[in-house]
This record gives C-alpha cells, structure tokens and sequence, in this order.
C-alpha cells in the first residue's frame, strides 16, 4: 500500500481527539506493566503453597495444610513433588524439542519474508517520495528497511508467542501440585490456587504481548519516522509471526495431548480397568504432560496469535485512514488502547473471583466461572466506550476498495467493538450451554450413552452441529454491523474487541488442565477419594471453560481471518470475489474442503500415535513384572518419546498444508482462485471447529 | 426471462443441425419405451422364482431350488412369504401415510405457485408482444398460462417422483425373499435377482421419467407454440416438483430408516445379544421396511429430483440460447438426448452383468459391480460424443448475465458432459475405495475397533473428512472446464452428464437394501449359516453400492445446485455475488451452517426415535413370555408404527428449514444476502454430506 492511497485519505478532516498523544503514550505500557505486576502477586500467593515440606516453615502455611485429613504424612508430599518434577519435566523437554524445530522453520521463514518484500523493490536503498506526482512532499522508506523491519517484527511475535507459550505451561505446571495439596484445605482453596496460576498465564500473555508490540512501534518509529505507512504494515510482521507459531503449537501440542490420553485410557480404563490417572498406567505422565503443552501452551500461542493478528490488521489499516495521514498517535493506538484498558478491566473482574465472591462449595465453581465472562464483558462495554470518545477524533475517513472513503465517527467504534466483545459473550454462553453437564443438552447425550456408543455418537454429533446455530448467527451479526459502521477497520476492532476480555479468558481457560492435573497427582500420589472427588469437580468445570476458551479461539479467529482476507484483498486490489465466476466458485468449494483435509490428517495422526501408545502401555503391562500391583514403577519416559516424537513427525504435513494452500492457489491459479479458497475454508472452517470443539467438549465431561 | 433477452441471443447463427427433429421426437420416446420394455424383462425373469409353492409348477424353476439343501420344507417357504408380505405391507402402509401428506402440501405448494406466477401480471390473459419494442414481433403466452402450466408441470414432477418411488419400493419388497430363495442355488443366482430387481427400478424411474417430461413439453407445445421461453418456463416446475418430493421422501425414509435399524440394533445385538435380524427382535420387520422407504423409496425420489432439476436447468438456459430463438428443436431436446441415449447405453451394461460376466462367487461381486460403472461411464462417453455431432448446431451462443453472449462450438459440449460423466466416475471410484473392506482406509478403520469405540469414531471420522478431497476436486474440474467452455448450460449439462448412467447407478444402489432385506428374511426363516453366509455376502457388497449411490446423488446435487444457482442470479439480475461485501459475506457464513443445522435436526430425530424404539423393545422382550425362547411371536406392527409416526412427524421441521430459508433470506435481507446463503450452504453442504456418507458407509461394512 503505497503513500498515493494514504495521501487520498480525507486530508481535510482535522482531527480533535481529546487524549493527548503524551497520555496514550504512557498509558498503554502502564496498564501492560500493571498486568505483569498484577501476574507476579497472583504467582506469589500460588507460590505461598508449598510442596515440599522445609525445616522452617516461616509462614506456617503448610502446617495449616497437614492438619486436616492427616494427610501430614511427608512421603505423601514427596510423591506429590515428584510427579510433578516429572510433567514439569515431560513438558519442558516437548517444548524444548518442539521450538527447535520451531526456530529453524522461523529463522528460514524470516529470510524469505526479507527476500520476498526486498525484492519488490530490488532492495532498494533510497528513501522515495510517496506520491510520485509531488516529489516534495512526504518521503517513503526503501523497501530494504520495509523488509527487515518486517521480518524483524516476524521474528519479534513468533519469539514473544513462543515466551508467551512457554511460561504459561511453566506456570502450569508450577500450580497443579498445589491446586492438589490445596484440595485437602477445601474446593475454595484449591479453586482459587488453579484459578490464580490461570490468571498468571492470562495477565502475562496479555501483558506482554502489548507491551512487546508497543515498544516495537515506539522503536520501528525513530527509523520510519513520518512514513507510517511503511512503519505500521512492517508492524505486521509481527501478527505473521504469532500465528505462524500458533499453528505449529496448537497441531503438534493436540497431537501430543490426544494420542497419550486416548492411548492412556484405552489400556487403562477399557483393557486393564483401572482408574484414570492411575501411576501404575506408564502413559499417564504423557498424558498429564500433554494437558500442558497442548491445552496451555498451544492454547497460549493460539489466542495470542489472534491477538496479535487483530491488533495489527487494525493498525495497518488505520494507517491508511485520515488518522494515519493526520498523524493522530492517540487515534491510531486506538487499537492498542482496548487492550490496555481489557488489561484494567479483566484484574477487577480477576478479584471478583479471587477476593469478592469466593467459591465455597462444588456447584459454585460453575457460577463462578460464568460470571467472570459477564462481569468482564460489562466492565468493558464501558472501557470501550471511554476509548472511542477519548482515543478518537469525531470524524475520520476510512480507504474501502472501489468505493469513495467512508467516513467514521467515533461512536460508530463503539458499537464496532462492543459487536464483538458481546458476539464473544454470545458465543461463550452458548458453549457453556452445550459442553456443561447443568443443562439438557450434555445430559441427553450422557442418557444416550446407557444404549451404547452408537446413540452416544449420534447425540453428541448432533449436539456439536447445533452449537454452531447461534454463535454463527452472533459472528454474522458482529460481521454485518461493524462492517456496515467502518468497513474492514471495523471487522478487525470487532476482533480486537471479543479479545478485549483476553486475560479473563485465557485465565478460566487455564484454570481446566491445571485442575486436569491436579486431579491426576491426587490420584497419581494415592491422596483419597476426598480429595479425588474435589479435584474431579474442579476438573469437569474446566471441560467446559476449555471448550469456552476454543470458542472464544473460533470466533475471534474467524473475525480476524475476514479482517486479514479483506487486507489481502485491498491489496491485491481485487474488487470483488464473485463466486459465480468459475474460478472463484471453484477456489470457494476446494477451499471448503480444505478444513476437512487438514481434520482427516490430524486426527489420522492422533489415532495413529494412540494406537503406538496402546501398544507401548500394552507391552509394559504384559512384561514388566509387578506393574499391576504396583511394586514396579512403569517406563513413563518411553510413553513421552512417543508421544513427542509423533505429535512432531506429524505437524509437518498439517502445517504444511496450511502454510503452502495460499501460494500454491494463487501462484498457480490466480488472486481470484485464492481468495475463493480463502473464503470458502473461512466459512467452513467455522462450522466444523466449533461443531468439533463442542462435540468433544461434551463427551468430555464426566458423570461417574 | 422475456423475450428481448431471447431475442438478443444469436439471431444471426444459422443452425446447421444433423438431426432433424422428427428423428429427434421418435428416438426419445423410443428410448423410453425400450428402458421401459427392459424393466419389464427384467421383472419377468425376477418373477419366475415362486415364493409360494403351487401345486401345479409348471415352470420347474422351483423344483429345481427345492432340491439343494434339504431346504424343501414347505413352511420354511410359508415363513418365508410370510415375512416378504410383512415387510411389504409395512412398506406400503408408511408409504401411503407419508404420500397423504405429501398430496396435501404438494396441493397447497401447487396453488402457490399458481398465485405467485400469475400475480406477476396480475391474472393477464392477453398474449403480448415478447419484445414491447417489436409489437408485431413474437407474441409471449399471458401470465396465467405460464403460472398454469408451471403448476402443472410442478404437479406432474411430483406425481412422476412419487411413483417412481412407489414402484421402486414394490419392486424391492417383490424381490428381496426372491432373493434369500436363490441364495440356496448359489451366490451367482442370488446376486442375478437381486441386480435384476435393481435394474428394474433404475430403468422404471428413468424411463418414465423422461417419458413424462417429454410428454408434458410435447403437450404444452400445443398451446405455447412459438413461445418456447414460456413453454421451458412452465416446464421448469416439473423440476421443482420432482426434488420436493425428494426432499421430503429422503428425510421422512432417513428417519424411519435409521431409527428401526439402530433401536432394532441396540436392544437385539447389544442387550439381548441375539443375531441382526433375529426374528424374536420386534423391531427386525420395522428395519427391513425401513431399508425399502429409505434407501429404495427415497432415494429414488431424491435422484429423480436431480435429474429432473438439471434437465430443467439445461432446457430453460437453451430456450434462452440462440437455438431457442432459432426454434431448432433437435439442439434444444439435447438435454432429453443426453438421457435417452443414455437409457441405451445402461442396457448394454446391465446384460454384461446379468448375461456376459455373471458372478460365480463371493469374491466377484464387488468387482461386478465396480465394472457396472466402469462399461456404462464408457460406453456413453461415445454416445455423448455421437449426440453432441448430430443433435447440436456446429456453433451457438448462451446468454450470459452481465457480458457478452458466449459462443459455444457443438464438440464444446462433449466436454461438457463427459467432464460430468467422469468426475461421476472418479466420486464412485473414490466412494468404492473408502467404503469397500478391500481397501486399507476401512480395514483400517476396522484395526482400530479392536482398541475400543473411541478409536472407531477418530478413524471413521478422519475416513469420511479425507474422502472429500478427491470428489472435491473433480467436481471442482467439472465446473471449472464446463463453465468455461459453455458458462451455466455446460455445467448443467455436466450434471446431465453425470447423471447419464442414472439406470446403472440406481441399479446398484437399490441391489444394496435388497440385498440387506433378503440376510433378513433368510435369517428370520431360520435359513441357517450357509444361506446367510451368501446373503451377507451380498448385503456387504451392497453397503458399499449404496455409498456409490449416495456419492453420486451429492455430486450430481452439487452440479444440479450450482445451475440452479447461476439460473437464480439470472433471474434476479445479479450480476455479481461478492462475498467480501457484508451482506454476501453474512449470508456465505450463514448458509454454511445450514447444513449443520439440518443435519442437528435429523440426527436429533433419529436419536429420539431410536430410543423409543429401543423402549419399546425392551418392554416386549420383558412382558412378552417365551418371547426369547422364540414361542411366542413379538408385537412387530407397534415397532413399524413408531418409526412411522415418529419419521412422519420429524420430517416437518427439516423440511421447513430447506423450504423457508430461501424466502426468509431472500424477502427479509434481499437477494445479495441470499445469493451468499445458496453459495454457502452448497460448498459446505458438498463436505458434510460426502464424508458423512462415507464415514456412514465405512462403518457398516460387516466383519464379522
């Protein structure tokens, strides 16, 4: 996007937005910095729990602990400790192996995006004018520093994704041990420790993600200067970046979680009818470590991914806009201004859990985790109010393709943004609806289940098709209205809008394979059914609030992807997608099949590493002597290997498919062939996953 | 379409036609006749195996049966009748109450139709001047003649589908015991009754459904005369009539189907664990009726609908074409050709399998079949190419919506056709290979049972999503190459094409529940092992002949649709459907989901006629005593009356979704948004119904 469509931008409107640039300046890493601290005190009151038991306790909070249920027993919480080295471990040597193979994909992929955006221009040098009409007017930067800013800001999000990733499984595993000796004090207490690290993970995310990009436009600015239009689309390297690792996490991080727990079951629960989690079960480390580098930190990398690719959507294309060409800082970091003050909001709706309304019994956890959505939600319908009145001047113009400049006022953005932070709340009830065991839905498919697994099948994969009714009606809504009040600037705020509420999100997210593993050490290190039972309720909330957490994934990503498919388009200068055009048509069907070729590789490699599991666990039984009685330790590392080695043979061939559809489509077969693809796997690759993730979240849950 | 569009196409192309239409209107009803004269043929010979022993057989066919086995205990025969009658009387029974229905809202649809077309032009009864610029030009048939006639030609397709159905339905009731009674000469004459009965069907419902759309233009011709826009106009509802009734005979029969089979299922092999079939089951008659209303009945409707729909499709486009306004009769009957010709070259294969190549054993009947597709594909590949020399001009020109008229050579046409011919081939091939036990995708499937249910579903699933990639892409080339050589009439005629060899398809397809129906009977006579053994044999070949029929109905559906789609954008004038404007992006996205919701609806239907089925089975085997010891006789009529009332019942809200989305959509958020809704709900629905039907298909082959 050249400096001629910028300067056409409604030069004449004068901006008027009431925050000073110096305000937003300091207010977005303020609330970035904020949200880290408010992390570090949530760790550290996680961290007061200890695991091992020390000479001197100064805080006499373990002692506390040990009173109740005489369970003050210290090998019990030795063997508590060491489980939890071994996931800890399990997960760090996955992820480890894991970003390497990351990092050598990125490294390559960074220098073809150098190449590729250099070669535009030869890898030129000179800074040119922007409009080539008025040679003294405003300068443009050369396509060389356009290209590395850009596969600098590419390597910045995959790196601050890859972190983002990382701590969270960190604090994860930090937290399940503790949510589990938590649980012998009470639900309240072992709530709140697993809620707590979730919202770490949250904060952090959140926190950092905003603060790494901030500091990458502050930085990016002293070089660009006053071309922000080179300085904001090398900015977007930086959601490239994010989703690129998102991609490479989620498929080989579900893999890997997937192939242990169903191989984990099947030997364990069907053939030798022992108890989930059980230690004498080899795969069961695998498995727990799996809920932490797929349903953590894939997660993780997954929502920040879209984040990020929002965030700078909306960037790019408001610096197109008449706040791009009026130099408006404050205006253009309206996008980043929803994040911070998203940041503000989701800590009070975090000591809402935590402080004002605490859980007390089981059948609280539920209430208590809804109401986080509504509470955030509310809180931030005005946050965003106060955002568009102050952040924003009255008026501005937005570039739309083929069609003269739009003109914005800012309370337009309001409902922009607030279409898709309540289309996000929609969609987040409607999942609870259909994954929690309260309502009618999940207890038709568990009464299913007593004629056997074929009707059990049936309802589940009605019910997961019928979830997809509302919240695609909730997208279409949020789609029409935003586009229809800012075109694809107010697509791309609609994102940024449902991810406003991030950090609570990712935090109920979290909080259910922390609560998984919690369950499984209780259970691993023999604690009871007492506090089985506890850990177990935890456990079921957090099927449902995963599944909530996907939701969230689905919808924000389907907003983002049409945000992006509309950048795509107003550069290649498309102007329309017929698809009664043969070639588009054709680009819609294949592309609404792709979503079903990358499903049928995923889940052929998840059954294909379940079944290789199923052998290894299998063996073990059959010829370590004492297995089943629980004298013998089985060989958890082998089940690991597996797990590890497959989950990253078969990322490849996903993620490749992914990676490669884009340029092979529109290499071979035309930009109108490609954006057929695009739409099409966009519109269908809505439907299946939220139909799959809800299916999955229903069968997940558990009535024993 | 009025006359000033005819009139702009081509009046300058002479038309230099081989044919002249004289040969043209004999040879298609000629073909017609011939088909019709072959099932007759076949029905003979079908017959000549006696199901109930007379005293004076003077064929001695059944003398010779009688012989082998030991089998000629006359009450074994008496039972065997028994249970034909059972289960036709079932059939007849449902049948009769679903058409009842189906009279009452096709009656009310009719009158509709009447209304809304003539309301046009408010009742006018003048003919008028087809170009107003032109008054002593062609003279255009008054609206209500059109509306007349259109509801006319609507009822008629309704009437020919429900026949066609009806008489299937007869025939595979007339033929399954015949069936189970060869079985005991052989697996070779077992399979010959049943592929004859098959053929029957395919070559009755062919037949005459060309015979009556021939005759009703031929009639309409009488009072439309020169106006052949009016009288393709009119002739389009036969269309509509045809795939309403499939509509509704394909839900209706799915639901009673699915429900008998599963609760038959449930209770009997799982609970009971007596053998499918099993005469004690209660449910085991109301399975067998359901096979014949489903997958016979139904599916009959539904690829009469098809058919019907794309000759419509083809003729309306072509009366608008230059050889509409060139009044050359020959060009525009080469949709009927197409069929006709077709009709003669399914003859020829069907003696390959019944005379040339019988089966001998097991081991050559999925082979038979599989060349069955292979011989007709061929043979018509020459008689599309002798059609497209002889019955079309050397040149012509389409109309096409918003660019200049498209010249179109006759050897285009070929391309056409044979591009929908063989990519129907490629979806059989590919169905055959995804469903057949030969193959590793369900032997596959077929390992991972052994691990449990779980594994089971993740592999069934992954076989059906991976199954839609090949038919994807051959669809996508059939649109892409017909499109571009003849714009909507090539794809129409693609989908004629596919369906050319409709009477060999549908052959195969019905031999499957004929096939199943005949294991049925054999096992509830108490025909032992050896005789079950063959007709198992059969029903496992079938399973997989009627996924071969199902792939075919989706992908002559999707061709069909598409057509249907372009002649709607036509109509309204739709120059464009963009799908990144917001109207059409959220009308793409909304009827992507359709499918999903449709399919939600039935499945949930299912499932809760299923569990009353299963209710009420057990109650049976509880309060009915010596019910299990096979003395007393279970209540087989209460089963056949809940899947009935329940499929009657449940086909409503479905059927209403299809009917009312395109009126809400279209009168509600105009015609952009509902031009994205038929977009949408095509490209996804193509996914979802080919993998489920593959997955479906996988999962019925029997192993045991």
């Amino acid at each position: 996007m050249d400096g001629t469509m910028a300067a056409s931008a409604g030069e004449m409107l004068k901006s008027d937005t009431l925050l000073s640039p110096v305000v937003v300046q300091i207010f977005i890493p303020a609330c970035a910095v904020v949200g880290i601290a408010f992390a570090i005190l949530q760790w550290s009151i996680v961290a007061k729990v200890q695991v091992k038991r020390t000479e001197n306790d100064a805080t006499g909070y373990n002692h506390m602990l040990a009173d109740e249920g005489g369970l003050e027993d210290p090998s019990v919480l030795n063997k508590v400790a060491e489980i939890q080295d071994a996931i800890s471990m399990g997960a760090v040597s996955f992820l480890t192996t894991e970003y390497w193979y990351l990092a050598i994909f990125m490294g390559l992929f960074t220098f073809i995006i150098f190449l590729f955006l250099g070669s535009v221009d030869k890898f030129g040098r000179k800074w040119t004018p922007c409009d080539p009409a008025a040679p003294e007017g405003k300068m443009c930067a050369p396509s060389i520093a356009v290209a590395g800013f850009s596969a600098l800001a590419f390597a910045l999000g995959a790196l601050t994704s890859t972190l983002s990733g990382y701590l969270g499984m960190k604090i994860a595993t930090y937290a399940n041990a503790r949510t589990t000796l938590q649980a012998r004090k009470g639900i309240g207490a072992a709530f709140s420790v697993a809620f707590r690290a979730g919202s770490v993970m949250g904060f952090l995310l959140t926190a950092n993600g905003l603060l790494v990009l901030y500091l990458a436009i502050l930085g990016f600015k002293q070089y660009f200067g006053d071309d922000w239009v080179g300085l904001y689309e090398s900015i977007a390297g930086y959601g490239l970046g994010g989703s690129s690792v998102a991609l490479f996490g989620r498929v080989g991080g579900g893999i890997y979680t997937k192939a242990a727990d169903v191989g984990a079951d099947l030997v364990g629960k069907v053939e030798q009818n022992i108890p989930e989690d059980d230690p004498r079960n080899p795969a069961v480390i695998a498995d727990n470590v799996g809920d932490n580098v797929g349903d953590i930190a894939g997660m993780g990398a997954d929502l920040f991914g879209s984040f990020a690719e929002s965030t700078c959507a909306a960037l790019v294309i408001s610096s197109l806009s008449s706040m791009g060409t009026a130099r408006d800082f404050a205006a253009m970091s309206f996008p980043l201004m929803i994040t911070a003050v998203g940041i503000i909001a989701c800590i009070v709706t975090t000591l809402v859990a935590t402080d004002i309304q605490v859980v007390g019994s089981i059948k609280e956890i539920e209430p208590s985790l809804k109401r986080q959505l509504l509470i955030s939600s509310v809180l931030m319908t005005f946050g965003i109010l106060a955002v568009s009145f102050l952040c924003l001047p009255s008026k501005f113009e937005i570039i739309v393709a083929g069609e003269p400049n739009k003109v914005v006022k800012n309370w337009y953005m309001f409902f922009c943004v607030a279409a898709g932070l309540w289309a996000g709340l929609v969609i987040g009830y409607v999942t609870e609806y259909f994954t929690s065991h309260q309502y009618s839905p999940v207890r038709d498919v568990a009464d299913a289940c007593r004629t056997g697994a074929a009707t059990n099948i049936i309802f589940g994969l009605a019910l997961g098709y019928r979830s997809v009714i509302v919240p695609v009606f909730a997208i279409a809504c949020a789609v029409y209205l935003s586009y229809s009040l800012a075109a694809m600037y107010g697509i791309a705020c609609a994102a940024l809008g449902m991810l406003s509420t991030l950090s609570t999100c990712l935090a109920i997210d979290a909080y259910g394979p922390i609560s998984d593993n919690a369950g499984g050490i209780a259970e691993m290190a023999e604690l009871g059914p007492a506090i089985r039972e506890k850990t177990d309720a935890l456990d079921s909330a957090g099927n449902t609030t995963a599944a909530i957490g996907k939701g969230f994934a689905i919808g924000s990503a389907a907003l983002v992807s049409l945000a992006l498919f509309g950048a795509y388009v107003n550069r290649a200068e498309i102007e329309q997608v017929n698809v009664i055009a043969p070639r588009e048509f054709v680009g819609l069907i294949v592309g609404a099949m792709l979503p079903y070729w990358f499903s049928a590789m995923t889940m052929k490699s998840v059954g294909k590493a379940a079944l290789a599991m199923v052998e290894e666990v299998r063996r073990q039984f059959s010829t370590i002597e004492g297995l089943m009685e629980g004298t013998v330790k089985p060989d958890y590392k082998k089940c690991v290997t597996i797990s590890t080695d497959a989950s990253l043979k078969e990322m490849v061939a996903p993620g490749c498919l992914v990676m490669l559809t884009p340029i092979i489509a529109g290499f071979f077969f035309g930009v109108d062939t490609l954006a057929g693809v695009l739409a099409g796997a966009l519109v269908s690759g809505v439907q299946m996953a939220i139909s799959a993730s809800n299916t999955g979240g229903a069968w997940s849950r558990d009535f024993s």
